[in-house]
């Protein structure tokens, strides 16, 4: 196939925020002919005070719906893109675009629309400075009614990037099935850098951010956070699912289907190895990838004698929870007893009616029902074969007094879950991160 | 309630084996005059090659049902009971109710009529050596179609039991509702004596036995297992439902629905102090009360990327195990996984056709079907306040090179379960025995 070998570099907000950050993409690129097909966002913060493009452009849509004015944040969105285009001497027509796009919300054009026009812009500007080929993305991607990407949208985007070259294409938005601009509700352009790479059956896919790669911890719990330089797609999930900020899942599954590595580095800084995202690793040197976790749980738990005796018991108090309008999140069934972890937020007000409906109906010996419970994930695709590692975080867990009140290993191979207090949630990541290597 | 104080002492088949054992009865009732309701179970072994007198009795009747001799088996029941009448000089007139009992097998007595004549026939014979009244339990239990024991049973109870004075009741059966005998299926002479606990509001129930209580290991596996001084009801039910051998729940419940403790004592060493089952123990000292498991089990792992978004996935499993007559024990769902645990036995040639099922059906990244794995249960009403005992258990198990499939603490709050292979099943339950106060 004409197109392996290729790499596909998606550039985040920081990276394409002004004319010296475009140029270090440039470097980039030009430093490996193989990145030939570049995914862009719209302009991000140059600083902490900056404003987003993207957050200008919704501000811009509504105050045109709405029939006021909206000069000020478009003059805000023109003079960068103007600015960027000048220092770059990137000549990408961007006055007479822009004027379109001024046209466009005085026309009455979708939020939708709006914002992927900072993509848009973006890539336009991007294609004229590197000399490469703009493609639209409303024309290579199309959306299906639930938000999910048509199998189609493969066949377009192999059939527009064939040609040998460099490829500039907005990422964050596609078209729906009236051929209307429609964004991604989630994940943004690291879906559409996704897309682009299983198209055209990409080596690897390269994220490019302001951040040298991933960290097993949240840095904004745990003080300096060891790196991640290998993690699996599957690694990557239950971080995710378990509320590290990591890549939206549906960024990852376009590229898992076909096992391309994604490797997430740092325009800034790209002598950085950064962290690779891939299929499989050898876990012998860092059995574990990473510690995530979430606040935000209600708990319930019930036990009643010879409660195991009764095959009905589970459905139930499932039932009584679904009259409530409270969702099951987790369930863990011990010999006469039940454990159900619901968001905190649906107990509220709840929790005495759904206390009275389960004595009433279930009249448990023992019932439990608390708001502010925390979980905890430690992933590693050497957990299965390194139990120390469990044994160890629970040790030290309770030699910090840190109540653990469930602890779960090998209900999935790659991770162990411990649920604690709330406000022992920082304490427990922190402790568990000093444990793992 | 003038039946208030009183005890009930169930006295089993090695405490009624022959007339020195029924000496050693006469002089633990004697030396306490609460020691009002006796049930009695019927005579088990004298050593180890010896016969049970109750599976001489279904000899008898299956021989007779054949239309063949039994006198062989009949004479070895009637030489018991003439030895021991002898021996304590009970005048029981054992030899009249033996040749009634010849006369029925004659007839065509029920196997379960057969059976229960050894509890009757001992309950005779002892009632009559203590002076005591006989109550035939035929007439104060009544046993429902499903094998339930029917409330009227605690009125009849209530009723013969009223006066003052010794009793002695037979264990093992009651009878239907057209008043033929019948045996309870599971838990024997226990049974009727904590019915009779519960109906006399006894202040405690001893058990007495050949054990100078219960231990915290099956002695089989671990080299002299400590003894347990106190349990809860429930920790009995976890280790009972995990393969200890102790008292069946049926005749738990009874008791525990009236919060009567149960005391296991030695019939052989009335001077140790036994086991107390009772509602609530201080679990400071001994957090744990004993580790229990069982080999036998079959496990099916099932991974796939995005499970957990497919709602429908745990129905599915589930579904493909109940069309191939595999039933579900145990279950723990991960992120994107599913762990289950079956009866090893009922995988037994329908491993390829499940697997293949599984595949057809969820497309899964993994699957494992294992045949050869235990579940060990640590139980402690301490557990929960002292998460280091499962941390330093799991710490020793990883020592040993024991593998452990799963590990769950808190699902229960008084357990802690360990999944290991079975070949490494009595190493970890002495191991975790060992770690143990």
């Amino acid at each position: 196939m004409k197109l392996m070998g290729d790499i596909v570099c998606k550039f985040g907000g920081s990276s394409v925020a002004e004319a010296r950050q475009i140029r270090k993409i440039e470097s980039i690129i030009r430093s490996d002919p193989h990145r030939r097909y570049i995914v862009v966002s719209a302009p991000g913060k140059r600083n902490p005070d900056d404003e987003k493009i993207t957050d200008l452009l919704y501000t811009c849509q509504s105050l045109a719906a709405e029939g006021k004015s909206y000069e000020r944040p478009f003059e805000a969105v023109s003079s960068r893109y103007l600015q960027i285009d000048r220092q770059l001497e990137a000549r990408s027509e961007i006055q007479s675009r822009l004027e379109e796009l001024r046209e466009q919300l005085a026309a009455g054009a979708s939020a939708d629309l709006a914002a992927s026009r900072g993509e848009y812009l973006c890539a336009r500007l991007l294609a004229a400075y590197l000399k490469a080929t703009f493609v639209d993305a409303a024309e290579i991607i199309q959306l299906k009614g639930n938000d999910t990407v048509a199998e189609s949208s493969y066949r377009y985007m192999a059939g527009k990037l064939k040609d040998p070259g460099l490829y500039v294409i907005p990422g964050f938005y596609g078209s729906d099935s009236r051929g209307e601009v429609r964004t991604f509700s989630r994940g943004g352009s690291d879906i559409t850098g996704a897309l682009v790479a299983k198209a055209v059956h990409a080596r690897v896919y390269e994220n490019w951010t302001d951040v040298s790669g991933l960290l097993k911890a949240d840095p904004r719990i745990v003080r300096d956070p060891r790196p991640m330089a290998e993690v699996t797609y599957r690694e990557i999930r239950e971080l995710s699912y378990m509320g590290a900020k990591v890549l939206h899942e549906e960024a990852i599954l376009p590229v898992y289907e076909q096992k391309i590595p994604i490797l997430i580095r740092n325009t800034d800084r790209p002598e950085d190895p950064g962290t690779v995202i891939l299929a499989e690793r050898n876990s012998q040197v860092h059995p574990i990838a990473g510690v995530a976790g979430r606040i935000g749980l209600g708990l319930l738990y019930l036990e009643k004698f010879l409660l195991r005796k009764d095959p009905q018991h589970r459905d139930r108090v499932l039932g009584i929870l679904a009259s409530h309008s409270v969702d099951l999140e987790w369930e863990r069934s011990g010999i006469d007893s039940l454990l159900l972890l619901v968001p905190a937020k649906q107990l509220e007000e709840k929790r005495e009616p759904l206390r009275r409906a389960i004595e009433e109906e279930l009249n448990p010996d023992h019932l439990e029902i608390l708001e502010n419970m925390a979980l905890i994930a430690v992933v590693g695709e050497g957990l299965s074969t390194r139990p120390d590692i469990t044994a160890t975080a629970l040790q030290r867990l309770s030699q910090q007094d840190i109540h653990v009140r469930l602890v779960d290993q090998g209900s999935s191979k790659i991770s162990a879950l411990f649920v604690v207090h709330s406000e022992d949630f920082n304490r427990a990541v922190t402790t568990i991160h000093d444990t793992i290597d």
